[in-house]
């Protein structure tokens, strides 16, 4: 018989004598990977002759020059192979191409990408050591990874050579976990289909970790907690100087964080049934401090002009050296960053966007504790950084509190009586409000008038909600018989004030950023992290945060920082993606750019609040 | 002025637009390195130019090849360069032909070795971050070091990533420790010029440590030590028994042997008034055996046959990794191993005595507590161990012991009265017999006819010093009241055979590893180690540790392993020497020699004691 099998699809087809490996295979539907479509450019369509029943075309240069010596092991590129008889073609997994899968964000909207983890397990049969070779053990791994897969493995660390003779030995087989095709992290005994790997999103006060199977791509659990450091200020600024007035102050901001990170990757090994040790891949996205913090990195010349990262470029480091807990040897990945104020989670945000490849120019606001403004489109990225404070997270605001329960995150104001009716979160009684709730409490009282284009209290109105309170005028959100600790819950006139610098900022970002795309206008605002996710998108526009460009579409996307850094684990192609985009997108310092003064104190207007005052 | 200056030499010729500068050097006695002698081939002859009064000749296609970005720090080719105006050339060092050094050997014999370590120091002033560039304390760093010395560093590992800010900041500038070109080791403020490092040869009983200047080569100070082990076992079979009979066993050996040898490391750190922080690189050699637990590697398969090392080839771990004693960021290498009882310490004494070099056919020896045996010579290089076991080092011998002070190290016996002298180390009243006073004694013993040809006493005797003991016959060397416990020092029938079996093992290996290296005879032998250095050539001839080959020329070579260890640390060519003669090295699995029972038997005779019956 002249059929040729491929294996594992077992789907045969007639050696005929004209077609290619490549061709046969369309026919049959099996998904051989090529980039260059079979125009014998790429090298990619690799498959293993295992065995033939009559002569083999002789290898061509081409063949030659892309396959090396493993045309020793039986490769050969399909797009150049013709069969005139019967033979069996083993596909190996890494030349069929990988079906596209779907990561669901918070916010449901979807992301595809490819499931390709940096890490793979090879399973391995390793015969005994003969009597005259005196082969070694790591000859015997090394020669049968080469045999078997065609990998060439580089100097094995010396934490494998430790377990390997016990690993060999134990069971019939092995499973090599390998990084990158190229380099050994970790042997254990018998067939392992199962590894996992974890994304950690660290941010200025919440920590967010994702469990992912690395096999199948399914996020398994996730679970939050807040950053341990807030103990040592709310803002960056006051954990950097913990680091300098104290010689011990970075390895206590270090380690209270790897030891939380330890407990939700721990607790979401719990949840999914697994074992931490199993986790054998992490990928870290946060901003340039937190990054710093949690590398272990002198953090100490971001507060200082001009704010250069110690290293911008993504690291890989070994679990063990930052002592986090997941299989020691497996490694962590930390997305690259683009400057002292704009980190791996922008970048990251970027990616799960899909900024970087939008049609449509685009605002990319990410207002956390720090805010991060982003202009661009597919033809270019802008980014900067606003010192908007944590105004946005209820941060030295009077009655502010973070999103937890009791905290009210939306008010609404009688246009006629000014009566505010709001929600919180967990229905409970009000305790105080959080980010969205200032943000929601200011844009109905710009909209209702209560306050004025400079950002003054209208003295003008006649409503007992209105008082002089002690440091100035002061506007009562919820009467203390309504609240939980029997207090007026009020937004001062400082509370405003603070808010009004904070947008002001953001203003002064979005407007400058946008004038640098050259003739385009923004036409698309993707709203990021907590603030976008709680906030109306249409608050935000009251309030003034960016110009009233015509005709504006709103996205929420929710925790993009978090679904870049899953993106980074489960798809190696996307951790090239995010350095090209860090090294793509453009920095603005917002600061010294010549019309910021200009822009930040036009941007303290509350131009809507006129608007309304004039359609009023 | 058309002068062409050449730095650091500061020597100047004539532009004349007729030389190269290659030969402009050569003619000013400047010693560029080529290894294709100026043909342009090897691209080693990089100068770069500093400054230029006029034109450049362009790039040729050849330095374009060679230089690739490099050229763009203004290194150019010196077989390719003619300058028809005055200019400023800067010859790196790596492009200069450094003068061999000499090692002497305890022996006094000289080996001579090109002084190319593999850790250089790198000066650099790096000039202050920019407000406009935010470049990072990494691009800064390595950038510099591309510009000024045209390395490509890879990326930075994280410990030298914490220390970066500060010392960027701390002096002026700062010293890079970069290893093989390419991976940086260690930062340090300012302009450092002195590095150190320590060869390390492990043997079964005794450890050294020789500490090295590498700028200069100099030896600064060599530590020996008792490797701590011998408290479980003499013998490497019993200390791989402790290993598998205890969890903690291995850990136990290797902690202790590391404690020890940190030890001597400090020690000779004092004696030299250095910091063994400052020590960046270490080599070394050891048995199979003492590797493994240097490593931390599971010994257990070296005691079953097939004998299989865990790795061979050579191995690099940083220091931290193994927590010996010096800049954990130092790197130490562990030279290539042959088989799971021919260690890197023959493989280090082969390079050391150029056993694979010479013209004479000659046998090597190196009889500690284990017996390896080399034949071999520039043609063919073939090793095998012997089960020699520790006789030949006191052990299992009824009065044997270790040598130090009071053991007799040598013997005479008049051949008519039989009176014994005897000489003891440190002149002390005997204690016992050391290795090099039992193979004295026996051919002492031999030549008198006390010992008969199948090893047996002479009962025929008439003398009291031959007299029966508890356990057959003895023969008296030392009378109590010489000696310092009091008690006769003897010689009985059961430690003769004990030397017996010993000899005649390594009496075989070297029949059938001479008669492996085909028509050639041997003609020279070589003894190293510490039974080289204190056994007297003739009597280990009249002991009949190898045939009566004729005119046989001996040479005590000393601790070659040592000698081997620290030519890899001064010398980076030496390591590829090492691996290149572990690969040529045939290795003989003598128990499984179809022949080696036989010559086994054969090797029990003492032939020369039946020589000296008929000649007497």
């Amino acid at each position: 018989m002249d059929l040729v099998v491929f294996h594992p699809s077992g789907k045969k087809a007639q050696a005929d004598g004209r077609q290619t490996l490549l061709q046969m295979a369309r026919a049959l539907d099996i998904p051989i990977q090529t980039s260059c479509g079979g125009r014998k450019k790429c090298g990619k369509c690799r498959v293993i002759i295992e065995a033939v029943e009559g002569p083999l075309p002789l290898l061509s240069h081409y063949e030659q020059k892309s396959l090396g010596d493993l045309t020793e092991q039986g490769f050969r590129l399909a797009c150049e192979t013709v069969l005139t008889c019967g033979a069996q073609i083993r596909i190996p997994e890494e030349s069929l191409i990988q079906e596209p899968v779907i990561l669901t964000a918070d916010t449901g909207q979807t992301i595809h990408f490819h499931l390709r983890p940096v890490v793979k397990p090879f399973y391995l049969e390793v015969p005994e050591p003969e009597l005259e070779g005196i082969t070694t053990d790591e000859d015997r791994l090394l020669e049968n990874l080469k045999k078997r897969y065609g990998l060439h493995i580089r100097a094995l660390d010396l934490q494998i050579l430790k377990k390997l003779p016990q690993t060999l030995r134990s069971e019939k087989g092995l499973t090599a976990f390998i990084r990158n095709k190229k380099e050994l992290l970790a042997i254990m005994p018998g067939k392992k289909e199962r590894w996992f790997g974890v994304a950690i999103d660290i941010g200025t006060t919440t920590l967010v970790t994702y469990l992912f199977d690395l096999h199948n791509g399914k996020r398994l659990a996730v679970r939050a907690g807040l950053n341990p450091q807030v103990a040592f200020g709310d803002d960056l600024i006051s954990r950097i100087s913990f680091c300098q007035t104290r010689p011990d102050g970075l390895e206590t901001l270090r380690t209270g964080l790897i030891h939380d990170l330890n407990r939700l990757i721990t607790e979401a090994s719990e949840e999914a049934g697994i074992d931490p040790q199993e986790i054998l891949e992490a990928t870290m996205v946060g901003n340039t401090a937190m990054h710093h913090f949690f590398a272990g990195l002198n953090p100490r010349y971001l507060a200082l002009a001009p704010f250069p990262p110690v290293i911008r470029t993504s690291m890989d480091i070994p679990a063990r050296d930052l002592e986090l807990g997941i299989n020691p040897a497996g490694n962590v990945h930390l997305l690259p960053l683009k400057a002292g104020f704009v980190g791996s989670d922008i970048i990251a945000g970027i990616m799960a966007c899909r900024l970087h490849k939008t049609d449509t120019p685009t605002l990319f606001m990410d207002l956390g504790t720090n805010g991060e403004i982003v202009a661009g489109w597919k033809k270019q990225l802008i980014c900067c950084s606003t010192a908007a404070g944590p105004a946005f997270e209820g941060g030295h605001i009077r009655w502010g509190m973070r999103a937890s329960a009791g905290a009210i995150d939306e008010v609404r104001i009688d246009p006629d009586t000014l009566q505010v009716t709001w929600k919180t979160i967990h229905n409970e009684k009000p305790l105080g409000l959080c980010g969205s709730g200032i943000i929601s409490a200011l844009a109905e009282m710009i909209r209702r008038g209560i306050i004025l284009a400079r950002g003054h209290f209208n003295k003008a109105l006649q409503n007992p909600r209105l008082r002089k309170g002690e440091n100035g005028l002061e506007f009562v959100l919820v009467w203390a018989k309504e609240t939980a600790q029997n207090r007026d819950i009020v937004l001062t006139q400082k509370d405003v004030a603070e808010v009004q610098l904070a947008k002001a900022a953001v203003f002064a970002g979005s407007v400058l950023l946008s004038e640098m795309l050259g003739d385009t206008t923004i036409k698309q605002i993707f709203l990021a992290g907590a603030f976008g996710n709680y906030v109306d998108p249409e608050d935000a526009q009251v309030l003034g945060l960016f110009p009233d460009w015509p005709s504006l579409d709103f996205k929420v996307m929710g925790n993009t920082a978090g679904q870049g850094a899953s993106l980074g684990l489960l798809d190696s192609g996307k951790r090239k993606e995010a350095e090209r985009i860090a090294r793509k997108m453009e920095y603005l310092e917002l600061a010294s750019h010549p019309r910021f003064q200009e822009m930040f104190v036009s941007g303290l207007i509350f131009r809507s609040a006129l608007d309304y005052k004039e359609s009023s």
